[in-house]
C-alpha cells in the first residue's frame, strides 16, 4: 500500500479492519504483567468520539518506544489498522510519532480528540457575554458580570462542569451555564409577570447574574487534563461555592454595586446547592435564590439522566450507576 | 343615622371606624369562659381580603342568636362599625341576618368571601383546556387529558393545591397547575431543542399531558370547605399520587391509548415527588418525568416563599415557620 | 462403558469422579479469552441443588456447538464425569444434546432444575385458596380474593418472592405469602380476643385477606427466567405495591365490596412496607395495617437470617453482605 | 339530704348532676391567679377511669385546706356533686378527708384509683411463671428466669411498660410482656417447624426466655409513682437494655446456663430494638433475637395504635400526636 | 423614709421587701388587656444577675409614662420596693426617670446591667493578642493575626458567642474564644510531640492561629443588643463562617503570608464545624483543622452542658430543652 | 557464598537484591491457578516494618513444602534475595525452615514481626498504672482501677484499638488510652478551673478513671492475632461498651465505690461514643462524660488522619478510602 493510499481519517470513524492514518491523544498507559510473566504495556488512545484500549506486547516493535517515550496527554499521529474485536476496539499500529506543529497543516486540531460539548465554546461564551450586557440592566451588575466572564474567558472555553456528575466533557460548563441562564430568564420572566404584586418586585437582574455566575468559582475548583476535570488543592478544601462568591466579591471592589444586590447575588452563589448535604452553606433565602438553584438544578440533573441513556446498553433500563443513582427507562423492548 | 346612609361595602375595605353594611362568612365559632366564670363566644368572620376575630359577651343582643343559629360557613350580611384596635380588626354588630337569595341583586357573591387566586377559574381552566387540546398532540392522550379535565371541572374551579403548603386558597389548585404546565412546556421544547440526539426523543406530549395530570389525583384527596381544604379518606389513606393514577388508568379504558405512553404518563405522576420522604413510591426514571419534577417542584417552592413574604412583619427576615423550614429575606431595613 | 452402564442421575447427587447421564440447565454462557488470546467459553449448568462453572476451551470437541448452538436457560442431557476439584466442582462433558420430549418419561423434568421452594407449590396453593374461601367470611371479600388467587395461579405457582431480598427462588413469593397469612391469621385472632372493646372491632377477614393479597403486585413486578425473578418494566417505573392495589380495585368492579372494607384492603397493600423508605406510600394507619405489615415483615427478615446462614462457611458469623446488612451469629466455635 | 342518702360510688361512674361520696386521688395541684389578681388552685382527683381537674376559688372554703394540706399523691373521700360542663367535667365538694385504713371496709382500694391493666396482675404474673417453668425446657435457664420473675414480682404487679409510649398503665408492663411471650411462642412453634433444617435448630428456650425477659431492666429504668411511671437515674443514665442484661448475668451465677445458651439471651436483650436509633447497641444478629423483636415490637405498636384510637373524637381519624407519630384511622363518617 | 435613708443597690442584690434605688435597663415591653378589657402594660427591668417582670396597671401613676416614654434598650433609676411572690419577683415602683451622665458618678455602669462573661473582657482581649504575638512564630501570620484581633477590638469586648447555643452573654465569644485557644495549644502541642514523624510535621502555628480566628465571622454575623446577640442580614444569609474567611483573606493582601498556609488557615475556617448538617462546607482535611474543630466542640458543648445544669430546678435531671437536645444529670437526690 | 557470609538483617532494612538471613511471619497464604492451569501458592511474609507477597510455583523446591506445612501464622528462618520489582517487594528463598527456641539466641523475637505502637507497651502500662494510682484521689475508685489494668495486663500490651479503624496495631489500644488519659486530665484541671462554681463540682476523678477505663472493654471485645485484632464473639454480639461496664461493675463488688460515683463511671463507659449511631446507647449526660467522650473522639480521628497520611502515595491528597471517609491534604506539589 503506497503512502498516497493512506488518507487522514478520524479515528471514531474508522471502519472494522480499515487501515488509514490518524490522529489520537494517548489517554493512559499502564503496566501490567501475563500470568507468565511477561510484562506488556496497556494503552488507550482516543479522539472524542471514541477509545481504543489494547495491549502492546513485549514482542511489539512498539514495546520499547511505548515504555520509554509514549506520554500520557500526548498526541500521535499513527498509521494502524482499526478491528472491532470481542475484545472491543484494537489498533494494530504499523507506524507511530508525535505529532508536529506541521501536521495542523494535515488537519491536526487537538481539541478534535476529547470528548467536548457539542457547541462551539466561542459562540457559548459569545452569548453568555451578550446576555451579561443586554439582559442585565443595572450597569455596575452588567459590568461585574461581563468582567468575571472575560477576564476567565480561556478557563471557560474549556472546563467540564464536573469530574463525573454532570457535563462532564470540555466545554461543559459552559454549555450547562447558558442552557441555566436561559432557564433561569425564562423563570425570571414568568414569576415577575405572574407576581406584579411582590414586594420588593422579582430582581430579574440579580436571577440573570446570579445563573451567569452561580458555578464561575468552577474556574478556580477545577483544571482540565487530558483525562478530564481533576480537582485543585484550593477546590478540595474550599470548594467552588466559596471560591465564586471570592470572584465576585473581589470584582466588586472595581464596580460601584449596591450593598444589598451585592448581598443577594453572593446568597445566590451561596445556597446555589440548596441542602447542606448537598453542598449548601446557606438555603436559599430569597426568591432569587431559588430560581437561580432550580433553573440549575433541573439541568445538572437532566444531562445527567441523557448521558446515562447515551451510554451503549440494551436493555430496558441503563444501569442504576450513575450519579442520579437509579436506573433510567429507555423504553419497552416489545413496543405495542 | 338613616338606613339609605349606610351603603354596601366589601368588609376588606372598611374603614377604621366606619359603619357600614358588609356580607361576611362565618369562618369559625368557639365557646370560651370570662375568668369571671362568663361565658362568652369567639366569633370568626371574614371575606377574601380580610378576617375578623372577636368575642360576642354574654350581655350582647346577639348572645343567643350566636349561639343558638350563628353557623360556621354559613354566609351573613351585617350591619357593623369596623374599628382597628390594639386587639387586632373589630366589628361592633348593631344587625345580623343569613343572607337570602335577594341579597345576590345587591352584589353578595359567596366567592367573593373566602381567599382565593386572584386569577379566574374559568379562564385558567379554559387555558388549561385549550393546551390539553392543543399542545397535546397524540390523539388518544389528548382525549384522555381533555376528558379528565372535563369531569372534574366543577372540583378544579374551586379546590386550592394543599392545605397549608402552597397555593393554599381556593382555586389554588388550578393556578399551580397552570403555572406548572406553562414551566413544562418551556423545558419540554427547550430540552427537546438542546437534545436532538436523544434516543428516544423527548416526549413533549407527555410532558405535557403529565404536567396537567400530575396533581389530579387531588380532586379526591381533599375537599374544599369553609374553612380551606381539608383532607378525604381516601386522601389520608391513599394519597392524591396513586389517585391521580387511578383515574388517569380508568380514563385509559376508553382511549386508546399506546401501552408505553400510558406506562409513562403514570411514571411522572408516581414519580413527581421524587424522593420517598418528600411522597414518590419511585424516582422520575424517565427524561420527561424529571422534567414534570421540576417545573412542579419550582412552582411550588417560589409560591411558598412569596407567601411567606406577603405575611404581615416588619424585620428584614420574615419568620422561620413557613413550609421551606427557613427564614425567608424581606430586604434590609436601611437600604444604602 | 457401554450405554446400560451408566445410569441416569441428578446433577446434584453426582460424586466427585463419578461418570453418569443427568439432565441440567444452561445457566449461563459468556465468552472470555485466555492470556495467550485463545477464546473459550465459560459456561454454568445446574440444577436445583447444584450449580457447575466451567471452561469450553477451544480444542474441546464442544466448542463450536456451545458458541453456536447452547442457549442459556435450555435443558440438556449430559453424559459426564463430575469432579470437584480446588476451582470449584466441575464437568468433563462427554456427550451433550439438547433434551427432547421423549426425555420425560426418562424422568426429565425441567422443575427439578431449578432453586425452589421445598413445599410443594400445588400445595400451598391449594392452602392459600382454602384460606381465601373458608377465613374470609365477607362473602364478597372471599369471593374477590379467590378470583386474584385463581387468576393468577399459574404465575403464583412458579414467582420467587424477590430477586434478592428474601425467598429468591420458584415459588418463593407462594412460600412467603402462606407463612404471612399464617402469621396473620394467628396475630388477627390474638389481638381480636385480646381488645374485644375495640371500636370498631378488628376485621379479622381483612387481616387475613390483606395477608393473601399484600404482595400480589408482584405477579407483574417480576417474571421468573431461567437466572431467577426479573423486574418488568412496570415493576421498575410502578412498583408491585401499586399494581397490586390496581388488581385488587379492578377485581371489585366484579364484586359488591362494601367500599370502607375495599379502602381498608387498599390500604392495607398500599401501607404494607411501613415507611416511604422502605417502600410504603403511606404508613399503616389501622389497626390491620399494622398486623399484615409485621407478619410480612418478620417473615421475610426470617427468612433472609436463614438464608445467609445456610450460605457455606466455617466461621462463627457470616459475612455481612445480606439484605439484612449485617453478620449473622453461627454459633460458638468451641462450644462449651 | 340525710347521710344515709349518699352512697359510695366510683368517679368514673357518677352521672351529671349526682352527688355522691367518692374515692378520688389527688393527681394533680398547682397555683394560679386570676386577671384580677386572686390567687386559686387548680387541682386534678381521679380514679382509673376519670380525671376531673378544677379550680379552688380564694373564697372556697376548702381554700386554705387546699394549700396546706392536700398532697398530690394522696387519696380522698369526697362527698361531691359532679357535672358535666363545657370546661369539662367538675365536682362541687361539699365535703372531703384524707382516707383512713377503715375505708377499706367501705370499699376503699388504691389501686382503683390508677389507670390499670384490665387483666388481673397475679394472674397475668403467674401465667408468665407457668411458661417460664412449664416451656422453657432447659432446666437452669428455666430457673434462672424463674428467679427472675419471683424477685421482682411486686414491681412487676404494677409497672408500667413505659411512661408514654405504649402500655402506660399500672400492669401495663406485665400485660406487655404476657402478649410477647405469647406471640414468641407462636413464632418459635411456626418457623421451628417450618424450617427444621435449620443449623443450629431454632432454640425455643432461648425464644420463650427472651420474652419473657426482654424488658426486666425496667423494674430499675422506671418507678410507678401517682401520676404514672417516671424514670429512675440509672434508666436515665444507663437505660434498660442494659440493666436487664445486668440482671440476667447477676442471676446467671446462680444457675448453671451453658456458656452459649447465656450469650444469646444476653444478644436478645440487647438487640430487642434493633435499630441503634432505637434504642439497640446491637442489632439482631440470631433468628432468636429476631422473633423476640418482632413478637416485641408489633406488640408496642399494636397498643399505640389503640390507645390513640380510644381517645376521644369525631373525626374519622385521630390526631397524629401519638408515638406513631401519625394518624390512625377511625372509619368513614357515612359508612355505605 | 427620707431620702437620704434610701441607698443605691444593685437590683440583683435587693432583698424581698426592701426599698432602694438602683439602675435598670429595661429589657422588654408589651401591651395586654385584661379579661376585663382594661389595658396594660408588661415589663422586664434587668441587670446582669437578675430579670424582674412585672405589669403596670392602667390605674398606675407611671402607666402613661410607661406607653409614652420607656424605652426599651434604656436605662432607668428607679425607686422601688423589690417583693419575691408567687408570680416571680415583681418591683413596685415608687420613683423612675432615665439615667443621666451624672449618675455615673453616682456608680451607674450600663455594663452591669447585662449578663455577661465572668472575666474581665480586657483581659482576655489582652491574653489572646498576647498568644497572637507570642504563639505564633511566623511573623506574617502572627501580624494578621494580630490586625484582626485589633481591628474588631471593641467589637469582641462585648459580643456573645451565639444567640442561644452557648456563651450567650455578653463577653461570651472572647471568653469562648480564649478557651478554645488554650484548648488548641494543647493539642498542638501535645500531638506534636507525640508524632514528630508526621510529614509534613504539624503545624502548631496553623492550630493556634486558627483556634484564634475561627470564630472571627461572628463580628459580621451578629450584633449585641439590649436582648441579647441578634443575627445581621449578612449573618443570616452568608453565616461566620464565610464572612471569617473573608476577613483573614482580606487581611492576608497586606501580610505576606505563604500561600500553602493561608489556604490551610482558610481551609480551618471552613471546616471547622466538622459536617454539612454541623455547618462545615468542608470536613476537616488537615491534622490541624482537626485539632481547631474538636478544641472549639468540646468548650462549646461543656459551656452549654454547665449553663442547662445552673438553670434552677430541683430534679435529679435538668430540662431535656438545651441545645444539646437531652437532659443532663444533676446527682441523686438521695447520694448514698 | 559461605554461610559466614549471610547476617542476620530485618526482613524490613533488605536492600533491592541483597541476599540475607532473615526472620519473618508467614501472614498469608492461598492457593490459585495460572490460566494455563497450573496450580500455585500465594504467600504473605512480613515483619512489623514490610510486607512481601509473592507466589511460590508448581516448580519451586518449596512447592510442597508450602503446601502441606507452612502455617499462617507461624516464623520462619528463611535465607532469601530481596528484590523490588514492578510487582512490588519479591523473594527469591533459597533456604526456608520454622524458627526454633534457639533462634532466640541469634536475636529471634516474635514481637518484632509485627507492626506495633512504637512505644513501649510495659513504660505505657507503667504510665497508665501510674495515673491510676496517683492521680485518682478516691481510694476505691482508684483501687478499683488499678485492679482493672492489672488484671488485663497481658491483654493490654498487645491489642490494638481497633481492626482497622484507629491505632489498628499492637499495643495500640495502650497507647490510644493512655493519650486519651494525657487529653483527659488535661481538660479536667483546665475546665474545673475554669468552672469553680459548677454544683457539684467536676469531678477529675471520674475524668481520669473513666478515660482509663472508657475502652477496657476491648480486651474481651477482641483478641490479637498474627493478622491483627479479630473480634470475638462477645465483641460481636455484645460489644465492648456493654463488656466494659461489666468489667467495671464486677470490680466493684470487691472495691466499697460510692453508688453514685459508680453510676457516673457507668455512664461515662456507656456514652463514650456520643450517638446512637456511633455505638452509645446514651449520650454524654454528665460534664465528665463530655470531657471523657472529647478526649476520646480526637485521639481517636487525629490518629486516623495521621495514618492515611502515612500511606504512600504522591498526590497532594490521600485517598478518600479511610475510616474518616474523605481525603487527607498531603501538601500543594509546588509550594510557592
Amino acid at each position: 500500500m503506497s503512502k498516497a493510499a493512506v488518507s487522514i481519517i478520524p479515528l471514531s470513524q474508522l471502519l472494522d479492519g480499515q487501515e488509514a492514518d490518524t490522529f489520537a491523544l494517548l489517554a493512559a498507559k499502564s503496566e501490567g504483567t501475563t500470568q507468565g510473566g511477561k510484562p506488556f504495556w496497556r494503552v488507550t488512545f482516543r479522539d472524542a468520539g471514541r477509545q481504543v484500549s489494547f495491549p502492546i506486547w513485549q514482542d511489539s516493535a512498539h514495546f520499547d518506544a511505548c515504555r520509554e517515550h509514549w506520554q500520557v496527554g500526548s498526541c500521535y499521529k499513527l498509521r494502524a489498522i482499526y478491528a472491532e474485536t470481542k475484545y472491543g476496539p484494537q489498533l494494530d499500529i504499523r507506524k507511530i510519532r508525535a505529532v508536529t506543529p506541521e501536521d495542523q497543516a494535515a488537519g491536526f486540531d487537538v481539541s478534535s480528540l476529547v470528548p467536548r460539548s457539542k457547541y462551539d465554546s466561542e459562540r457559548m461564551f459569545g452569548e453568555l457575554l451578550q446576555v451579561a450586557r443586554a439582559e442585565v440592566k443595572d450597569a455596575p451588575l452588567s459590568a461585574l458580570t461581563v468582567e468575571l466572564l472575560t477576564t476567565h474567558k480561556q478557563t471557560l472555553l474549556t472546563l467540564a462542569a464536573a469530574r463525573r456528575n454532570h457535563h462532564a466533557f470540555a466545554g461543559g460548563l459552559l454549555e450547562h451555564v447558558l442552557s441555566v441562564v436561559r432557564n433561569a430568564i425564562f423563570l425570571a420572566d414568568k414569576y415577575g409577570r405572574d407576581y406584579p404584586e411582590m414586594q420588593p418586585p422579582l430582581a430579574r437582574d440579580l436571577v440573570v447574574a446570579g445563573a451567569i455566575l452561580h458555578d464561575i468559582g468552577k474556574v478556580q475548583e477545577m483544571a482540565m487534563t487530558a483525562s478530564g476535570a481533576e480537582y485543585t488543592a484550593e477546590g478540595e478544601l474550599i470548594g467552588h461555592v466559596l471560591l465564586g462568591r471570592d470572584l465576585v466579591r473581589e470584582a466588586a471592589t472595581r464596580h460601584v454595586v449596591d450593598r444589598e444586590t451585592l448581598l443577594r447575588l453572593e446568597h445566590i452563589i451561596v445556597s446555589h446547592q440548596r441542602l447542606p448535604e448537598w453542598g449548601a452553606p446557606k438555603p436559599p433565602m430569597t426568591p432569587e435564590a431559588l430560581l437561580v438553584h432550580f433553573a440549575d438544578d433541573i439541568d445538572a440533573k437532566f444531562q445527567t439522566a441523557l448521558a446515562a441513556l447515551a451510554e451503549e446498553g440494551g436493555g430496558e433500563f441503563t444501569a442504576g450507576r450513575n450519579p442520579l443513582g437509579y436506573k433510567i427507562f429507555r423504553g419497552l423492548k416489545q413496543p405495542t
